[in-house]
């Protein structure tokens, strides 16, 4: 059996270690490195319910709803009720959330750039066809397990 | 920029999904999905001290010594003075945690078979090829950040 969740899981550890460090140095280490994440996809689509952030981030929803209360308490996040379905709430970012945005990328940027080096641009693409069919299996295998 | 931690990221928590699925399953769901992984790692060689575990798994000392200390309030592991240092504690699993390892791993490999569905040996043993070497190049980005 090949030691391919292992070694996975060792790299996503090691994002979380390496965000923590530069969010202790940056002055934003109120976000914690779990928060980096939701930072990110809260500012790629502004205005989606907790439960659409819990399916594209493979999270519970209690997880999710944990995380994006103190992300409110922090002030970095905003609730507003949807328009269309008032019972339900939308998630945006605050001044303070797009103001840290910036530093948070720029982590992400770095990190990429240090796993990846001494990888050639061809190791890497294929190395990317693989990893999305993996993906796409992981969330067939998980499909439906976000509504707990 | 590939997004190439985003993804990596998901299928991670995806197995942390269908981890805590089983276990709530099999009736050992006292194990949350991270203590899956200090328990494939105590059972692999027992008797290391924390800091020990910490390095391997790309963990920070304090979330390691939290977490042994819960294993150890569920009756999962015990400590126990190292001889040649009195001072340090190392880790050994109990007949409980013995108990539950066959399903843990289990859990592991069935995990690893659902994800690798439609992928040739060939295409497997290349991507694990490279993603070794970004093991390597996180470990090194973050050498020293488990002493905290």
């Amino acid at each position: 059996m090949p030691k391919i969740m292992k070694r996975l899981n060792i790299i996503s550890r090691s994002q979380s270690l390496y965000r923590q460090r530069c969010t202790e140095r940056e002055g934003i280490g109120e976000l914690t490195p779990a928060q980096h994440t939701l930072t990110l996809a809260i500012c790629r689509a502004p205005g989606r319910s907790q439960d659409e952030l819990a399916k594209e981030l493979c999270l519970n929803k209690s997880t999710v709803t944990r995380a994006i209360s103190a992300l409110v308490d922090s002030g970095y996040v905003r609730r507003e009720p949807n328009e269309l379905d008032r019972r339900e709430l939308l998630i945006y970012p605050t001044e303070k959330m797009l103001h840290a945005l910036p530093l948070v990328r720029k982590i992400a940027r770095d990190w990429a750039e240090l796993i990846l080096a001494g990888l050639t641009e061809e190791e890497i693409a294929g190395f990317e066809v693989i990893l999305s069919k993996i993906e796409e299996n992981a969330k067939c295998a998980i499909s439906g397990e976000v509504d707990k």
